[in-house]
């Protein structure tokens, strides 16, 4: 057959490929050909054997091939902050820990030093794309594109003055020109993100609304977080957070709203009928006590759910395999039917559904020819994870984020059997330290 | 100095020692030295090098030292049932699922199997301790035995014949056969284990309460599963299970309550008054739907909290760390605060509060001269957990058990590096493909 063979760049063959798209399917001994970045063809190995003549072929007989995940709401640069201040209420946690810190700390280095060692954290958990929101997304651009890694970087407004701008109109010129400089990348694209309906102007939210529909790009926005944002709206706005933002024009399908604790009925079934996505963060959630997110009546409601670790500030970390699982367990024990979100669906919020909230959809979160090759392998055969009954209930509820072996972005690979490709650990490590004794001497207000 | 030196088998070195008692300490470059199986100091790195002559030495800069977990509740048999079913109502899971595969299955190689695959699993963890509730405890005993695994096993009472015992009588005698066999041994001992108030009579809890007396053993029992099983026994006896657990002279400091999701206030305070434990098993809740464990009020009441993982066909695995997590994560959001279940605590749980419920706390449970050396080291060193802000944070939040290099039973090496130091995992996870295709072709109902 090699006459005939079709030039390829790679082909992956995995024991099983888990391609979310279709729903709940699971093909045994599949392989995936690559090209040029993209995913040519899905077909049972010996198939692929015959049909395709890649430059290179990996072979993974215990793993399984899934799409890479997507983290649709991270805040990277506060990797570095990672564990300094838990189990503390919110207000004490923020206003004690984390502010006086951060103003103590923000500039392009620690933003570009957080997001790197975020970037290296995701692609050993199988994680191919986030979805930042932080300041300086110049610098978190650069970085995100100089790692190769997909990202959608925020761009920040709110009320007050920061390290990154001085006045409302500094951080919307900021913004266009972050834009503009990324608009036609292939791997990273922009967000607006407003910080939150209680840090941001109406007048500033119709600037974002406008922008937002004329460059084409979703709004990323912290949403019903807890019940004492939506009290304190009513009594500043008489209205929820959300009805305001209804007003102002943004619940719409540019709309990523993080964390929607707080959601009557009717507020489930305007986010359906708008098309705006929901980003549950299970383990952020329960950490502050925010809150618990009505995942089963949004999805019954056919709202696109997405999942998002938040930042390591508050959880602590980025992996997207343990908070798929908490999203999973937490939503049955909410809506009390142990149905109520298997893990097949769970997988597909970590993935499709974070493409579908950045916009991305048709280019990554599935397996489907056409597609961008962002692709995650996990190896099921350690004893943790046998016997191997079914595979989606396996990926979700017993195997950890260490089990992922190999990830390609664009068909290009960034972990080559549990070996970062193109970063060195050892250097990240180093550099984490110096910052944990940087950020120790801080003078914390008593 | 080496002339005035004390003779020892063993000296650990670690960048940090845990030792849980006293609570919430962390000991910076401390060492612990240990002779025939227990702790005889816990002092620093340097003085344990003036002070030791140690026949071998393990030092670990990166690592964290902890007590081994205790792992409160299992039925490690069924490991080898990992995910057979999942994300179906408790009812449909348990009657066309679980039931009908143990009746195919429940066999003494089924139980030594399962249980030597969740010893491989436990010690890869860091767990050192379980106290295991299902059938052929006889089977369970000797495998943890010759494994050098620490265990209580349950004798199992439940008011229907299984493959086990076919009366009342036979479950007795059988229960008083294994507790003479095991009643003088080192590692493993035996806890009376009446399934549930649903599935055991009156008559049959009093038999226990008289008999644990006598021999001096906890009673293991799932109490307060789900609001179901509260409402029924309300039904049936016209008392909740606990009121009429209290009825029969149970509620007291021989019983280990699992799961207790529906309590009310009276109730907590019985379970203080009594010095009952509470084994919290957040995971298994979740998945299966149960119910919210008020762990933060049975802490404030001043119970004692053990934490466990339940079996792997409800979890789906026997991993501490994650429970942990979960528990500290899960406690907050339930009682609204952010600052009800802190790292420490967690931690204390999952080891001292463990080893208490069991009435094993005088030997395991903490690192303190005169117990036995259940330990378990956590490397620190990797990116994920880094920076290293706060240790016991980072060990609850940010580390997995992958991470564990080193475990100790009773003095004795039983993970090194990483690496299993009497158990063959390719074998393990041989056998358990052979018992995964033997369970596949069971016939289920339709």
């Amino acid at each position: 057959m090699s006459g005939q063979a079709t030039v390829c760049d790679l082909v992956i063959e995995a024991g099983w490929v888990v391609p979310v798209e279709p729903h709940g399917v699971v093909l045994e001994d599949h392989a995936v050909a690559i090209r040029d970045g993209a995913i040519v063809a899905v077909l049972p190995r010996a198939e692929a054997r015959a049909r395709f003549s890649p430059a290179a072929t990996v072979s993974r007989p215990d793993g399984v091939l899934v799409p890479g995940l997507v983290n649709a709401h991270v805040h990277n640069p506060m990797t570095l902050l990672r564990g300094v201040a838990d189990d503390l209420p919110l207000k004490i946690w923020l206003q004690d820990h984390i502010w006086p810190i951060e103003a103590a700390v923000i500039a392009p280095d620690f933003v570009a030093d957080g997001v790197e060692l975020a970037i290296a954290e995701m692609l050993r958990g199988g994680t191919t794309c986030c979805n930042e929101n932080y300041f300086f997304p110049d610098v978190q651009a650069a970085t995100y594109k100089r790692h190769g890694f997909r990202a959608r970087v925020g761009l920040p407004v709110i009320d007050f003055p920061t390290a990154w701008a001085a006045s409302d109109d500094e951080y919307f010129d900021k913004a266009g020109e972050v834009h503009d400089q990324w608009r036609n990348d292939a791997l990273v694209s922009t967000t607006f993100a407003p910080h939150a309906p209680y840090t941001v102007s109406d007048a500033s939210f119709e600037r974002i609304r406008m922008l937002a529909d004329q460059l084409d790009i979703p709004v990323h926005l912290h949403l019903h977080e807890t019940a004492q944002e939506v009290a304190q709206s009513q009594d500043k706005h008489g209205q929820r957070p959300i009805a305001r933002m209804d007003r102002l024009g943004l619940v719409n399908d540019r709309l990523i709203a993080v964390h929607m604790t707080q959601l009557s009925r009717a507020e489930i079934d305007l986010c359906a009928q708008r098309g705006a996505s929901v980003v549950h963060c299970p383990e952020s959630n329960l950490k502050l006590a925010s809150g618990f997110c009505p995942v089963h009546g949004l999805r019954q409601a056919g709202v696109n759910l997405a999942i998002g670790t938040d930042g390591c500030a508050s959880n602590n970390d980025l992996d997207m395999f343990g908070e798929m699982r908490t999203a999973a367990l937490l939503a049955k024990a909410v809506a009390e039917d142990a149905a109520a979100f298997d893990a097949a669906s769970a997988l597909r919020a970590a993935t499709l559904g974070g493409a579908r909230a950045l916009g991305l959809d048709h280019m990554v979160g599935s397996i489907e020819a056409g597609k961008q090759a962002d692709l995650a392998i996990v190896d099921m055969s350690p004893l943790e994870t046998q016997p191997l009954h079914h595979v989606a209930s396996q990926l979700v509820y017993a195997t950890g984020r260490h089990q992922v072996s190999d990830v390609w972005i664009a068909g290009k690979a960034k972990l080559q059997a549990k070996i970062l490709v193109d970063m060195d650990p050892d250097a990240l490590v180093a550099n984490a330290r110096q910052w944990r004794q940087r950020i120790a001497s801080i003078a914390l207000p008593q």
